[in-house]
């Protein structure tokens, strides 16, 4: 028998996203977090990105559990792909349970029963005894982020105790009030804790991580001068930060309007929690916004990352069925960029600016938005109240880890002590030695999501298999006076038998000529048009021929 | 006889880059600036812009002349290909003069003696009486921006005074001495001014923008800690910056060494100018980098925007043959990331903090860059100092023209007084009201840059035609252990003869081996893989057909 501890992050180390990390005790394996990575723009015709488990498939340890921190897409997100679609035909993953505080595991669940998948996460309370899985014992602690019932995990096993801190901050005055448990924190560090694995996404910002309850003011003196609709978009699991939209709108007496499929969802998980609560006549319908004067409705809007597919996006290039923009009209960004959605997010703005309303972002004004991550002083004080002998730094790029490992001799760390791994580099812990151990070979797994925020459908694909799924390349010509289709579009379509290219290529002229073929008005977003042209195509490519090519929209001005 | 005066942006409004304005009055033209524009990555294929001049060359009118108001690319950058290259056969640009400030002026020269075109810029000093150009009189007034011998331009009219504001700063304390002429400023707006013309780029930043100065002491405090090659990447025409680098290396005794070819040509002409003065023996040169010690080397890289050809790529990657970087190296981005670019640039610092080296960028922290452009309060002095009847924000997205409006009503301005236009909306001024005339209908110009950094060769493009220059997409399946070619790529070409085809697709499979055929080490940077795929084949593609087709690469990671 082995005598020692092996940590292995499958994901979320060099690449923020994809969160997932085993922990294996002689053949038992506790996974901790199942999540999506999110593609660049550098990875044509992919948008989601999944760790690879290969590992575990071929594996002969038990899995003898899994714990969710929270709730964010880049921590459970890839449950559904991962527990059922991965699998090699005849091959099922053995029913381990999984477990996730209150809120983590009604999101989850909402999106096993979306995906039709027959599992169920159970919940942990911070209340209630420990979980034990094998050998494994977990602790879960609260802390502050910007998903309700965020949780780092206290983990005793028969080599040591481990602290994983995953997404956090210490806000001491969050608007739900529930702060991070620091005197739980501090009575596990005296425990003692071999290693903590840390958060380090913040680390290039000083000083303590603000608190979200600094910004309620600012929406209500915003509100108290707006004329026109007040319309705030934001992460839709936010619910701390929607919830100070609807008491300040509450208190200059506007109602409140959900719209895009991703907040509706999670208000409803939210509301049903208990973590959302409407005064009765407070929330206004969508098909009844109509009804009201701009000057009474505060509209709560997805897309504020730019999604070419969102509410936001169709408000903000005028193709919103019921919210038409007018110069009245304030628009906040409460969220702020992420690295390689600037050019979506801008383009968004410029858009609105050009409707004549007030736009407010986080260039133009901090207020509005708060950070959900430790900064430097905060993973300090974490790193402070664990006291662990050694320091994984977990959740950022490869920047924010170097810079951690050099906070960390501040510490009084030596370098060796702070382990800056990628992913799939195992660190072998005994009871009074680490060391980095063998490396798992890690493949790059994307997952195609058609409708864009709208997870209707989906297919599995491994990058390798790209170029047998066939390739689309549709030339379409847009008059950029009116946004119509000029002549046939030119369509290259391979890796299809001879009968279904030219069936898809009269279909995909039909499609095209049906999305494009009335005159819209002036082409203010090129980068909208390309998209629509992309998702037209792959829509009806699989209704057609029920497969996923690689499709690459070229869009010419004319 | 028409009594008027007509503004038309060609480029610049609401899209930043490719700066070009007209000034009409009856049958004279006057020209101000000629700038290039940059494409984003929803132009797949495409590096540059160009200010569509159609109109020019359709109108009957005369150009009297064109003024250069800065050495930037996006306000002179396009001088060569418009000048020459798209005319159509037959035409020739009637030879009126252009004039610039003497470091725009040799800039300028440089580049067109570069791509071979027979046209000179005149030299116009700060100090020299005016310049006369048909009806229009020409007063050029020194401002602060982060290039040499920046102006704005106060232009005298037969319908009354226009004020040229592009990009500047009120900075008191710049580095070379040479401030913002405010008094002429101020003697110029008591003549009278119809409508200020100003730069809005800043705008969304309160206060003043920085000082130059600010940062010598910072570059100096790094210098002193640093064991290894101390190496600063920025732009290369902020001489200014260059030379505090210089100063602190001096100071703490390490020589300098320039490496990327846009530095090595802006410094020989700031040298020329007497603007750039190296101590005997402070120089290096790269090829002798080895003969020295890290710590006596101050190294000046091109590439601070991730370019991926750049020499600062080529270090970042391990894959330049003189620099390596080692753990004791510190690594400066004295640049902000302009939108578009975070993805490239933070794949590179990425890079670079593998390599152990400390590398510090403007998230990290403020003190190695300042921002060459008017913040609001500078804005606010501009408007004051001229006091206008009528402002036209430029340089702008719309966004950012928008605020300029609002902060412009702060000012005691109507609405109505601040024109918020797009690229080929005329304003016609008479002596007593403006009012928006003509939209001229402009197409997107691009011009394809094969080689990145060193513009080479080109080819002019325009975009109705890239479905009749070919298409080539090259799927390149790439081992991502060591970033050889696995497989014979597919390649797709259309657009070609079936001659041609053949030929080029055992061309394009012989080179992609030739290039991609040695093991190198595991893949760190897909992005960079995917465009030194993209132009080794439009290399390969001009050298065999002499064609510019478009062309997709899309990498497989096996």
């Amino acid at each position: 028998m082995q005598n020692h501890l092996s940590f292995i992050p499958l994901g979320g180390i060099g690449d923020v996203t994809k969160n997932m990390y085993l922990y294996e005790y002689n053949n038992q394996i506790l996974i901790v977090d199942c999540g999506l990575g999110f593609a660049d723009e550098t990875m044509l015709g992919v948008d989601l990105l999944l760790p690879d488990i290969s590992y575990l498939l071929k594996s002969q340890k038990q899995i003898v559990g899994m714990a969710l921190t929270h709730g964010h897409e880049d921590h459970i997100g890839a449950l559904p792909f991962l527990l059922e679609s991965l699998l090699p035909a005849g091959r099922q993953v053995p029913s381990f349970p999984i477990v996730g505080t209150p809120f983590t595991a009604a999101l989850a669940n909402e999106k096993l029963k979306e995906f039709r998948v027959n599992r169920k996460v159970e919940t942990v309370r911070f209340d209630k005894p420990d979980i034990q899985f094998g050998a494994f014992n977990l602790t879960f602690v609260r802390v502050t982020h910007s998903v309700p019932d965020s949780s780092n995990i206290f983990i005793r096993t028969p080599m040591g105790n481990f602290y994983h801190a995953s997404d956090f901050k210490f806000d001491n005055t969050p608007f739900d009030g529930k702060t991070t448990d620091i005197a739980k924190i501090e009575s596990l560090g005296k425990v003692g804790v071999i290693c903590l694995m840390s958060d380090c996404l913040g680390v290039e910002k000083h000083g303590f991580s603000k608190s979200e309850i600094t910004i309620l003011e600012n929406f209500e003196k915003e509100l108290q001068n707006c004329k026109g609709k007040f319309i705030v978009t934001t992460y839709s699991s936010n619910i701390s930060r929607l919830n100070q939209v609807i008491k300040a709108s509450e208190r200059v007496g506007r109602k409140v309007c959900f719209i895009g499929r991703s907040l509706t969802k999670t208000r409803e998980v939210a509301e049903k929690l208990g973590y959302m609560k409407l005064k009765q006549g407070m929330e206004v319908e969508l098909n009844q916004v109509k009804n009201y004067k701009d000057s009474d409705l505060t509209l709560l809007v997805a897309g504020s990352q730019g999604q070419e597919e969102s509410a936001m996006a169709r408000i903000a290039n005028g193709e919103h069925r019921e919210i038409k923009l007018r110069k009245d009209d304030v628009i906040i960004f409460s969220a702020d960029p992420i690295p390689g959605n600037e050019v979506s997010i801008y383009s968004m703005i410029d858009s609105i600016a050009k409707s004549g309303a007030r736009v407010l972002y986080s260039a133009v004004s901090r207020d509005f938005h708060v950070s959900g991550h430790a900064f430097r002083s905060d993973l300090k004080k974490m790193a402070d109240l664990i006291k662990p002998k050694w320091i994984t730094p977990i959740g950022g790029n490869f920047r924010h880890m170097a810079l951690y490992g050099v906070m960390a001799q501040d510490l009084g760390y030596n370098k060796k002590d702070v382990f800056l791994i990628e992913n799939g580099q195992e660190i072998v812990f005994t009871k009074d030695s680490a060391r980095p151990g063998k490396v798992i070979s890690l493949k790059k797994v994307y997952v195609d999501d058609i409708s864009g925020e709208e997870l209707e459908s989906f297919v599995l694909r491994d990058r390798q298999k790209l170029s047998n799924s066939g390739i689309v390349i549709i030339l379409a010509e847009i008059d950029s006076e009116n946004g119509s289709l000029v002549n046939k579009p030119d369509i290259i379509i391979r890796g299809f038998t001879e009968y279904n290219i030219s069936r898809l290529r009269i279909k995909l002229f039909e499609e095209l000529k049906k999305v494009f073929g009335s005159k819209k008005g002036k082409v203010t977003n090129w980068i909208y048009v390309r998209k629509q042209v992309g998702e037209t195509a792959e829509r009806l490519i699989f209704k057609t021929a029920k497969r996923r090519p690689l499709v690459l929209p070229v869009v010419i001005e004319v």
